[in-house]
């Protein structure tokens, strides 16, 4: 039996090479799609079944377009649009909407920026922007409680959310 | 005297059952209809003339939908958009329109509200939602007059309702 | 006793005058006003039930103005906004809804009329103008059957609307 | 043997209440809530998948009012208003948006019915009225394939519902 060294050596050059790649980190890339939305709009809905709110869940993706909601039994009319809205405002304007409140008062720097973007811009608690490796790749609006409740769920959205993405579930 | 006895037991049962039936729990569920809505409005324009104002009163079903509107003679102009979005909002919201003016001041946890909805969100008094049995079955909204005095006539709606329901008028 | 024959003379004359000014026919203006409107909505909708149709009807005053609107029970709930823009469109542009259809498509004089006014322009039968001496005084808006039968009711609500104001009732 | 004839008595009365409560038309009537909606929704996206289409399902309750929403992964970003509005539209206009397609031609009846209602109405298929009992208790909308696809797909929501209301389940 005779061996071509070159090849050999070639081979194992490749397998310590295909292997050193694979060590590295995972970028391990979310993309927003429904099945993620779904499980994170059944979670929140937990929460606030919790604490009692017949909420409202929107899911945005990473161009502001909902991709789903759900309103549950007995929730506010008015809820549907506020957190498909709020879900659209947290990724347009990469902030939680409870950010924008104060920014948008009359004596603030964005006084006015609720009447743009044909009236979608929400300034209140409840919408957050959806992360994965520092990048917004959607957002959540939440609508039915307080401002206080909303602005809760939202935070809850949020965690519940990293929770999601770093689980891979 | 004699007895048919098998007609002695089937009036017994008879009866028996008639009362078992009548003694359920009436449901006298109340549903929002055109006729019981009108009767409101009715009342509520005598209300406003007492008080002398020329009241746009609007009534709206549970689903938020506006069912029958009247203008008294010389009332604003544009007071049937707004009662007719007051009676939206306080279904839509399940709260008097008058509980949004504080709510969604500059200041207030609500700031920002009245922008949501494409613009059929009241924050000022004279919209009352409309119970019956512990349920929002509808809504009015009555505009026309100072702020006070809507709020007045909102909650002379409110009173009215409830009588209607009680008394089955 | 003596007589100043001019002051006499004056007198009698003046009061002639007098008498033949109320003798001239009484132009017996009538304007538009929520009681007869009412009284035109009641009639429109007895007629509705005649025919099965579970309608909306609106009437709008001389300004284009919506005054009342009954929605019948289980009326779509599309046809509020039908209605009452039926009720504005004969009045804005003085003619029946009906007549607008022909002039409104591709191949007509006024192809994109449905697209101004915010959307407010009807252009199927139902709506008409109300008239009092030749002059628009209002108009009726009928929306819920098909558009043949809003067009008869539509144009059952122009003669009973002519009745009102001849009898003056 | 002996016999305790009140025992007996009261036995028999009980009976007889017992059965004439539950001998009482059952009223069984199917409310549209948000659990009985995503059934709907998983079942129609099921439907989608087997044909290659990424739809957007939306189902509206009896008020017209949007419940809940999914846009499949890879849907139009434009399929979002259509499917909201097709659910709405089936409600307020009580038919399937397919029907509505030759009524509001150039030279249909009902031409223009586009224009109303602020943009919601939509006239091609996709759009369905959700029944029980013979009422109308919401609507589905789905958006996402070809005029054709969309309409097989109301078409399925429909009998999908059907069933779920008649299981119960």
């Amino acid at each position: 039996m005779s061996y071509d060294i070159n090849k050999l050596v070639e081979k194992v050059v490749n397998e310590v090479k295909s292997e050193a790649v694979s060590n590295q980190p995972a970028t391990k890339k979310v993309k927003m799609n429904l099945a993620l939305a779904r499980r994170l709009v059944e979670k929140v809905k937990l929460k606030a079944k919790e604490i009692g709110v017949n909420a409202v869940v929107a899911v945005a993706d990473g161009g502001g377009n909902v991709i789903t909601v759900d309103c549950m039994d007995n929730a506010y009319i008015a809820s549907l649009d506020i957190a498909m809205n709020k879900a659209f405002t947290s990724v347009a304007l990469k902030m939680p909407t409870s950010a924008l409140a104060k920014l948008a008062r009359p004596d603030g720097p964005l006084y006015g920026i609720q009447n743009t973007n044909n009236g979608r811009i929400v300034i209140f608690g409840g919408g957050v922007p959806l992360e994965s490796d520092g990048e917004i790749i959607g957002g959540c609006g939440v609508s039915g409680g307080t401002a206080e409740q909303d602005t809760y769920l939202g935070d809850c959205a949020k965690e519940i959310f990293a929770e999601l993405v770093k689980t891979g579930e």
